[in-house]
């Protein structure tokens, strides 16, 4: 059906924006499933083209997938003090199977550190066993109170890489390995380039010794964690029993990590590069990424539906997903609502007139300030030339998020006051020093509702940080960047 | 670690030589969950191929993925009456989360169908906005008894179609269309001839009004139901309101069909190609097609390293799946127990003496009778034929499983004493004549306990079938296809 109403536009309502797009975009719906989101497919074939780029990732680097149980027994759960803590609140649980009660009830796996390590303490004996790299791609279950697709919701889906090695050397590799797997995935799929680092104490995943995340700034300069890399020490492998015979023949206990992203990242892609006019998906990741609409108009329907599919052969011979939205009963300009909304990058139209002429009308769908939107263009030149203009379009959208990014981060702040002022100014991420004390972070969340997204990694730091904690009192020991956060 | 243990035999205990290589052969591990599995990298990579070629399937025909809730409102999956009655003694039912008492309970999904015609509803309101063909791949919960890896867990992997239509006929035309993609895909990829037809009532969904099935026979002459698809008529429609306004501007209940295939598979693929030595892999199938095992022995182990990389690159470049096994401490002979146990089609073996010669030694996972299984070759004969010598592979691996079909497939029997006589000798497929009562059904059980696995279709009928009814009462209304089943 025609829907041509608009959005709500970003700047009036960002979070309603936000909502109508993902509904009439057709990327996702609300469920009779409390906090559940039904992934439409338009959504889910973005999420498709992200698995098939990280899946790659993870395998050229050594990684295998596996599948493990969707249950989780409970006394297993509960068994790593501090997991345990920071998961209960969310806990979906299973207490009757197969027409009777459980005697011991299963909780939906909210994460998989405890079933998987159980498996690894079964298969490893032996230095020789060593590394396990292996990843899952799964559904997880977290009983959110607050839900917003696929920002936060009840049941998500994700993958999870777990790890175990012989030495804490080769498992904190791992964790900055796959923390930089993340980081040029947004970067060069996404077209997201986040920002990433060390969470401190107060913001690591429960059971980890140290998190490290990917932080975006979405375009109302709030901060998204798009994707966690954790060395978990040897806390899990201790409650597990996972051990192995050293080289030297000692009993050790191996080191693990454990990594993730979710569909979140679809949440983040929509509201780092969507507009008034709705969804904008970066090529690489688009399911399909030049529509081609075949102007129906006069009697010769058949030339233009020829042409149409002559077209879409010779873009497919060049590896390009195309597809003619050939329906009925939809005038071209409700097409063209539609498929903006959607964020197809190019949109081809022709017609009796075009074909005439050795034309093809091609539409961008964000273009550079100044330049037109739409270009009537010889045909051969628009096929000779579209893998470049998707790359373009690609590269200009990264670049674009860049500056963005950029322009809304405020370095050297050295006050409390200046930090307030930062956030009141509407900044994205604020450097300042930290002392480290998590005092501070509680005080700063109280006055800016902003916290600790990253201590930056090297690439990230001032060439100058402030010498004291943005607290005033103490000396920093750490430059840190603030952001309020989804 | 070296395992060079023997299976037991097929011929001495089918079922614990079943048991034991899909845990020997690291397919998959019992988990900690009642009836749950763990699929192993090598397991869930044929699970991934699987996905690949079937995806690529549906895709071709129209169908698009999306993801719906795993878990169902209990008032849902109650709605549909044979439904429920079906699934009732196999729910697992989550009573508790986000620290509370629910006020209704959910249901983990045994099969989607409520949740997905629900959403349906919602989204159809025209003709033009059907046929909805969609599929998921997922994860599912029925809470089995009895469980076997792979074949009979209580929660596996699959994927499921859910579809809707405006006429009978054209959901008639899909339940087919499908059917034809699982015969293919289980004749072309799995080199597992089925036979297809539909299933009596007694064995039908529940839920649907007529249900198509692909049964595969295993090697000890057991049927196993590989793939379905169902008629579902306007039961669900009804059911959840699933309406559309008719080109003629009427009220209807539109038409659906559902349709699914699991990681059942890779248990009748090991059924059906196995042999004592352990798993045999169709090359298309296979995560790894071809194993180079380096002989590392006396001083020069570059030399060999060298050439093993080199022909690893050429066989890549070839589009072949090779790796190479480098692993130290671990003979040669150990290798070649643990590939052909795990039944990667393919060996080769690469030795200073190999080199020195220009030769391959190349082993074949099995080889017709006669054919030795070890052959040393011209290095260069051996990469230019390596895409011939898979595809051989393959094609001989699917003959032999017709010829054993045919060959264990019993026709024209016309009576009970003669049915009985045939599975005392061993017989898989029995064909009958049938009066469509289903006491007949009953009875034969009782005396045989085989069940009509299909009414086969119409390339499976025998040419001349019994006039009359296999228990000798009535005349036969239809041929059907007995046997003994997983």
């Amino acid at each position: 059906m025609a829907d041509n109403k608009k959005l709500t536009p970003q700047a009036e309502d960002f979070s309603a924006w936000y909502n109508e797009v993902v509904l009439r975009a057709e990327l996702a719906d609300h469920s009779p499933v409390r906090g559940s989101m039904v992934i439409r497919p338009w959504g889910y074939g973005i999420w498709e083209n992200m698995q098939r780029a990280l899946d790659t990732m993870f395998k050229d680097t050594g990684h295998e997938n596996a599948y493990f149980p969707l249950l989780i027994p409970m006394s297993f759960i509960e068994r790593e003090k501090e997991h345990i803590e920071g998961f209960a609140p969310e806990l979906a649980i299973v207490t009757r199977a197969g027409g009777k009660e459980l005697e011991e009830p299963y909780v939906i796996r909210p994460t998989s550190e405890t079933i998987v390590y159980s498996m690894y303490a079964k298969w490893v004996q032996s230095y020789r066993d060593l590394p396990v790299l292996i990843n899952q791609w799964a559904n997880v279950v977290r009983w959110e109170m607050r839900t917003r697709l696929f920002l936060r919701t009840s049941e998500f889906l994700w993958q999870e890489g777990h790890t175990a090695h012989a030495t804490a050397e080769e498992a904190e590799k791992e964790t900055e390995l796959i923390l930089g797997l993340y980081r040029t995935f947004m970067d060069e799929w996404m077209a997201m380039p986040p920002i990433t680092g060390l969470k401190s104490e107060s913001e690591k995943f429960a059971g980890a010794v140290r998190s490290y995340s990917c932080e975006a700034l979405m375009k109302d300069n709030k901060a998204l964690q798009a994707g966690t890399s954790h060395f978990l020490g040897q806390n899990f492998s201790k409650q597990f029993d996972l051990t192995f015979q050293s080289e030297e023949g000692k009993e050790e206990f191996a080191w693990n990590t454990s990594w993730g992203v979710s569909t979140r990242l679809i949440g983040a892609l929509i509201m780092t590069h969507g507009d008034d006019a709705g969804v904008v998906v970066p090529p690489r990741l688009a399911p399909t990424q030049v529509v081609i609409v075949p102007i129906l108009k006069g009697e010769d329907l058949s030339t233009v539906l020829t042409k149409a599919d002559e077209v879409l052969a010779r873009l497919r011979e060049a590896g390009i997903r195309a597809k003619i939205d050939a329906r009925e009963n939809l005038s071209p300009g409700a097409k063209y609502f539609e498929w903006e909304r959607k964020g197809v990058p190019f949109r081809m139209e022709i017609g009796p007139r075009d074909i005439e002429q050795g034309q093809i009308a091609l539409a961008r769908r964000i273009t550079p300030e100044g330049e037109k939107r739409k270009a009537f263009l010889p045909e051969a030149q628009v096929l000779a030339e579209m893998p470049d203009r998707l790359e373009t379009f690609q590269t200009e959208l990264r670049d674009a998020a860049l500056a963005r990014r950029e322009a809304n981060t405020v370095r050297g702040v050295d006050s409390l006051g200046e930090l307030e002022e930062a956030f009141e100014g509407g900044a994205g991420f604020v450097y300042t020093g930290w002392s480290g004390d998590p005092a501070v972070e509680d005080t700063v969340k109280e006055r800016t509702k902003a916290t600790i997204r990253a201590l930056p990694g090297e690439e990230f730091r001032s060439d100058t940080a402030p010498a004291k904690c943005v607290s005033g009192e103490g000396d920093s020991s750490v430059e840190v960047a603030w952001a309020r956060a989804y």
